[in-house]
């Protein structure tokens, strides 16, 4: 945790669950919504996703201040077939709408062995690994897909028209091992390492963004006014083109393109969407599936330098929750500031 | 096409599936399967896919001769749950299998809103964008994976373990237009390039592949006895990683490490696997899904230099039925010394 200087603040989880709530409650959303979403930003902080947690609030807080976030949706199943569920997130915070698909489809896909849910007129949904991890934790193989406000070019093009569009799959392991987590945004980069680079007034090196001529730039102002460039290019161009047709127009969400901004309070309800599936894996090849998922795995670990996915994310989080973690004092002072 | 030279060999498709489903047949697989497999390896031939058309004929006919694959397998579907098969392609080819998935699916799918399929005891499935388009021709938004014998190494590893483990996505569109298409393995470029490139004795560029040992290399030799680099690197190699759990080890199919070349007659059956999602969007997001999706093409569509995935597939694919396709003489010559 390094030397705690005297305006950082030390929480345990419980601690700042309940400190973020209260922020949120404040702000107009209901004390169900205000503790959903807390526990969502405070797991990703936990977890050393600090782009998606305290960070997050006072943004957050603002949204819901403005109306631009419904602090007070609560959010609707409509489930259309024995597998496929529409989930209106009646632009509130994606968390609730999440654990609300999270719940339904843990029942659905032990019936059917595989369902789906579509949520739409959502938000930002933080940690997407988060999400898959707890259907893992009950025993489901799951893919999760979302759109997010403009940032990447289709290939070819010099304009952002996708988000980073990321892809996120867990699996549960055997032994009560934690699942493994992928997670992953189509952007080569971060957009958040741009963003940290034309603060610090330096160069970003090529390969990262395009200006919004399409050209590659090294310049970060540039950058953040053009696209990031895709992982994989072509590839991960067309990946992204197939999460923004399975997050968003398949749904109904708006599209990446007509999304506003997750971070201020102007325009409408960002209104993105997101896509899980959840697959009962003994519906699919019986019970020996984690046995035969240890045996790859450790093929995998059997050669030096490898590691599996997610491994750093569950180290940060052990270490967090043994010693509780600090928050940085600006992030403090913001976040306090709100209530003057 | 170009010239015809006097060995050259010019078919329709009709001809084509004719005269591939005869050598099959002569070579112990049943008149069925003989005509499934030779469609579909025309079909791609028809495509531009040629690395998986003609170029197969011989080493199809061959495994079929050796037991390699059982040319008579049929497959059988096991019904698991309202919205889950498991497909066991009994060693056989896999397309007759993809087949009955694909049949099954369109009718589980428009009941529950979302089926899957997982194909085990398979083989070389071909043009993967093939087979989610006919789901898609069928009405269906549908997401395919699978795996192949061993190409690629896990990050940081320096030994291949992952086949290059394709991902392929088809949504139908409005009125009558064909559907969309995105099919990409997850290696950076084709294996492909990397045997033409050896055969040819000439270098590759630098960042293909990876040696042996794990180091960059631009010898072809180095790069076929190592591996190949993922596409987007780490985001590629954990895609790799997902494909393989979802195509292999949930289904409960060889991993891609234990599975056999698709080429020879050497050792066991490759007993790869393939898996399917099947989605009927009008249980997601109603009845405008396709509308949706033609404003977005539009959109994407609307910046210079770019261009949907597949419409190189659609070009080759309109000019071989209207004019048919001439077959390079070292293929037919390979083809016709079968009988002697």
């Amino acid at each position: 945790m390094g030397d705690v200087t005297p305006a950082e603040r030390q929480f345990s989880q419980v601690e700042a669950v309940r400190y973020i709530a209260d922020v949120l409650s404040r702000e107009n959303v209901s004390q169900d919504n205000a503790h959903c979403v807390a526990t969502a930003l405070v797991n990703a902080e936990i977890d050393g996703q600090k782009g998606h947690g305290f960070s997050r609030v006072a943004s957050y807080a603002l949204q819901a201040r403005s109306g631009k976030v419904a602090g007070h949706a609560v959010p609707q199943a409509h489930q259309n077939g024995a597998a496929m569920l529409r989930i209106d997130a009646a632009n509130g915070f994606a968390f609730p709408a999440i654990d609300l698909a999270i719940e339904r489809l843990i029942g659905l896909c032990a019936e059917t062995g595989v369902a789906a849910a579509g949520i739409t007129r959502s938000h930002h949904c933080g940690q997407l690994g988060a999400h898959v991890e707890r259907l893992a934790d009950a025993g489901c193989v799951a893919i999760m897909f979302a759109n997010a406000p403009k940032a990447m070019a289709p290939w070819g093009g010099n304009a952002a028209l996708f988000g980073t569009n990321p892809i996120a799959f867990a699996t549960p392991r055997q032994d009560g091992k934690p699942p493994l987590v992928i997670d992953m945004s189509l952007s080569k980069v971060a957009r958040g390492k741009v963003m940290a680079a034309a603060k610090a007034g330096e160069d970003i090196p090529e390969g990262w963004a395009l200006s919004a001529s399409g050209g590659p730039t090294t310049n970060p102002k540039a950058a953040l006014s053009g696209s990031m460039v895709p992982a994989g290019d072509a590839k991960g161009a067309a990946l992204a083109l197939m999460v923004e047709i399975l997050s968003a127009t398949l749904i109904g969400a708006n599209h990446s393109y007509n999304a506003t901004s997750f971070f201020d309070t102007e325009g409408d309800p960002p209104g993105v969407g997101q896509f899980i599936i959840a697959i009962d894996a003994r519906r699919v090849g019986g019970s020996g599936f984690t046995g035969r998922l240890e045996t790859l795995i450790a093929a995998m670990l059997g050669q030096d330098g490898t590691r599996l996915p997610g491994e750093k994310r569950l180290k940060n989080r052990a270490q967090c929750r043994a010693n509780g973690f600090a928050v940085a004092p600006h992030l403090i002072a913001e976040i306090d500031g709100l209530a003057q």
